[in-house]
């Protein structure tokens, strides 16, 4: 197995067997002989020195100091929608466009998105405001156009088991940065081993992204377990953004849930914002509208300070500011004191 | 129905006939006709003006604008380990004690805590720290002695939907605040169902505690959703705590559902703390040691500010701190630019 | 520990050595070393030579080869009820009747159940039926007076955690068979160890009951893994029921997963029964009406018979039968061949 | 819309307006106005009088009388291993010889199965016992090859909600008939919405197939909630069959969990067998025995009688018998009466 350039010779039980474990350590071209913990393996933590960093484009990297956020509406809809929803979002600090031209949806007589034409309204508003753009691809013969345009491809939680289509990402030749969400049934591990079949096509640019799982009884259409981000920053040395909106399914847990990431360790963001989330063709209830993505990344902004981060959002306070910062997160204040 | 001495008239269907809803708000007494959204009742956000704040001591109170923190062990194990984790805690900002006496423990042949010498141990090391106390009644007859002895009076999860403990509690004459745990397998209306059967004994002084429900897949033990604290600030006026120690099950990811929590919108905490986890009697693996809770108190600290609430961390830093924010917090640091 | 008046002598880690093994084997009074292979211990197969029949009267026991069917309302409502009820279970097979006297109800608003009188009335209508009766004891102080009325004592689902009440009930000096339910979230180790509880007491008479776990987008209210009834028997020495009804929360799924805990080697079933569900006062959607029930018990006969089991089914074909017999089972019957 | 030739008009709202439901169906070619429960269409059970029957070859057919049962290994491995294991199955009443050739595995340094050698060998050991094949597509591009070999199409659990790989089946020209796995994290709604991507295509020989979710705390790797059958029956003219082997996950589990399927009313099983189960290269822990797949089948025989369905079951007690017919489906016995 080759990891980037460097070979990696993989003995079972080699860790066991410290006498076997000097021996191959000897071996030129050998650099380290590590234990592995579990099923996965170039994703491993222990196969990697340090921490990925996936570069976007100069200056905007994921899993370095800049917690960053990519925002935009679910799905393109129209030219005006995309332009207005790129330009609400740039203005408040989201430094990666988003927006599905190719959509999965769960019946086959639902709006399944703009396609092609999709990507290149898409392409057009990202270049407007200067961000990069993040888009699905659904299939092999998608790939070429998809990754033509877009500066980050993602893998939607549907995907995330379809093996083949990873490994097809991993060994196209443009070599995008690869966005991957984590399956609603999958494990952790089940996790890491998708993504280890992108990275041994030779992409070593992946992101890990959490969505939520199956989860019981609760107020979410699906749980982000918070706890999942920094267990998995210790399974591997890859980023780890989280997805607040589709694990909230409301718009009105998504602030807070975004503000836990944060608070948990994640690289960044991914949320929907539309301007008109009423009318949305898809996923409307869990879009933030633009007035309360700048009221949450206004907020956002000290408390990644507070965890020595770097955050763009808005240096000024938005108009309809709450005047206490959990209330534009959308949880009701506590009480004053008596 | 009594709520704190305002008789509350439930009248099904009022809140669908507008006319009946008028007619009701004009008799002399009644000060509101609300529609409640599900089967809670006194615990409904409906049902009272404003958020609930329980005091616990004079200048202490849960729900306010402080972010409240109890710690402690697990079990009360002896004169020693108490006093040395109490003084540990007190100088790291925690404002309660906590540390079981009676404990359910999953078979009957573990230790099942000290009981009644181990309420006395907790009682004097808190008074010596000038710390409230708060510790679990599992039976109606320990509930004269435990109520007689702690600040707050805490109904673990095992209990968490035994009612007739609930509503004993909610009639003892004492009228201790107490903090109800979620099942684990209890739905958010079931939650506040159980605290309605304290509240409608006449104590209002209830706080929430979620610990995690029934999980798949994941790196905890349970999930603590996140989302749910937002979403039951919509649903009821009781101040909400987290859990992170019995939703982590591993000290390593406590401090960074911590940090989550307090994002979330939580109004505090109550975290274990042991300072020789291996050897504790109960739960070690997911004890903090001291150590670790004064980098995690220190690092909340800006974060709550961050948030618009106050915590009581300590000023100075503690030994052993980290470089890295996130990584006192348990959570591998973010790589340096290149 | 002693189980039943045969002392056991635990050695932690006897199993692991075989030498230690040899020689507590040889000791006096030592009939057999085992290794166990969880937390749970009386409850262990491994402790217990053979499977547990739990004797309920004489020609009645739960665990040898009858397949016991316990059936009767979620709750005594009245006279009228509860004797129509009875008569019409005892009619169609079911061995024990079942009734709700002191009901945990999710709010302190909902019907509480009948209490004592409810007990007394259950009581009568076994006894015209012949019928011993199952009914819940909820705290300490129902014990005397529900352990004195009923032929079998049972710890609901909210309970299946209150070690307290189980011991309480294992020490009972009137020693009635016990039926334990499963807690929502519980883990079947934790199932064993609450059983552990009610076994240390002295009460050997124990049934487990499958009620089902939190599921998740599935079509039951809860869900009742039937892999649980094999892997529990090797678990275990105890009898295990199943309670469809709590299970499906739909009428219209009870008879199917009847069958099917029947196939996956239940020893019997505790099963919701009401004359009038629509106007039930609990649980109404989940009950048979006694119709239902007997076209499920006349198919349920076969399907013993073919797994080598008895079971006391109506002998002649109840009114209403259908031509199929999936269709008695509330199943859809297959299509004819073309 | 159109399903099978025949048209489909679809008016949102038309069921709620009773005239224009009137008016809809007075139209020429208009059968029938239905409402729809959900947002499942092609799929539905108000769509399709009777319920479907999918013709494999001439006297077999899935969703009939017929309780059908494919067996066979995980993965083809080799030619003796496909023939030696289809010849046990075949002697046992299977009716469908199953064997993966392009595998989806876990990690991409796995076994990815034989490929289209493995396809051939499948092929040539289904015809030598006279037994239709059924194995798994993973991408459009194997589609021509692997649907011009089998009798029926596998979509796998990793696939179930890949739209693009389900709308590409639906629309192959060779019109094999497909069996969906249902994902581990689906909701049932899902599933049906899935189906109708293939149904939309004109591919209306569609098999549901449950292979468990998401579950907790419980003995098995997935949940197969039995429930889920009698109620997909409601929602579905599609047959439905359990797979025992991926819900369970050992093998100990899984004749008692076919059993139960059978009798919650399924139309037939997948089950995996292998000669050498320790020494498969995948999935062996969940593979029958030749020996325990012949002491099950011998056993379900007399099970589907009682149920009112056909099985294949051998004729003569096979070889290792054992003397209670719970036993032979790896369900301990029932004590004996004293």
């Amino acid at each position: 197995v080759r990891l980037g350039g460097c070979p990696l010779l993989l003995v079972r039980g080699a860790a066991d067997d410290p006498d076997l474990a000097r021996r191959l350590a000897r071996l030129p071209g050998v650099a380290r002989v590590a234990a592995l913990p579990g099923p996965h393996l170039l994703s491993a933590r222990e196969t990697f020195a340090g921490r990925t960093r996936v570069p976007i484009r100069p200056g905007l990297e994921v899993g370095g100091g800049e917690f960053v956020v990519m925002a935009g509406p679910c799905a393109v809809e129209g030219e005006e929608q995309i332009r207005t929803i790129a330009a609400a979002v740039a203005a408040n600090g989201a430094r990666v466009l988003r927006g599905g031209a190719f959509k999965p949806r769960t019946t086959p007589i639902c709006f399944q998105g703009l396609g092609s034409p999709g990507l290149e309204l898409l392409d057009r508003a990202g270049r407007e405001q200067r961000l990069p753009i993040i888009s699905e691809a659904l299939a092999q013969r998608q790939l070429d156009e998809v990754a033509g345009r877009v500066d980050l491809l993602q893998v939607g939680m549907r995907n995330a088991l379809n093996y083949t289509l990873l490994a097809e990402i991993g060994r196209h030749p443009l070599r995008r940065p690869v966005l991957i969400k984590c399956g609603i049934g999958a494990t952790l591990r089940e996790f890491l081993c998708a993504a280890d079949y992108v990275l041994s096509g030779g992409n070593q640019n992946v992101i890990l992204c959490l969505r939520g799982s199956a989860g019981f009884g609760c107020s979410s259409r699906a749980v982000l377990n918070m706890a999942d981000i920094p267990a998995l920053r210790r399974m591997t040395h890859l980023p780890i953004v989280g997805d607040p909106s589709h694990a909230a399914g409301r718009r009105e847990l998504v602030p807070a849930l975004s503000a836990a990431a944060l608070a948990a360790g994640a690289d960044g963001l991914l949320v929907e914002v539309h301007d008109r989330p009423d009318q949305a063709l898809c996923d409307g209830p869990q879009a933030l509208t633009p007035e309360q993505f700048g009221r949450m990344m206004f907020r956002l902004g000290p408390l990644a300070a507070a965890l020595g981060r770097t955050l763009a959002s808005p240096a000024r306070p938005p108009v309809g500011l709450e005047a206490h910062p959990l209330a534009d997160l959308g949880v009701e204040a506590p009480a004053a004191h008596a």
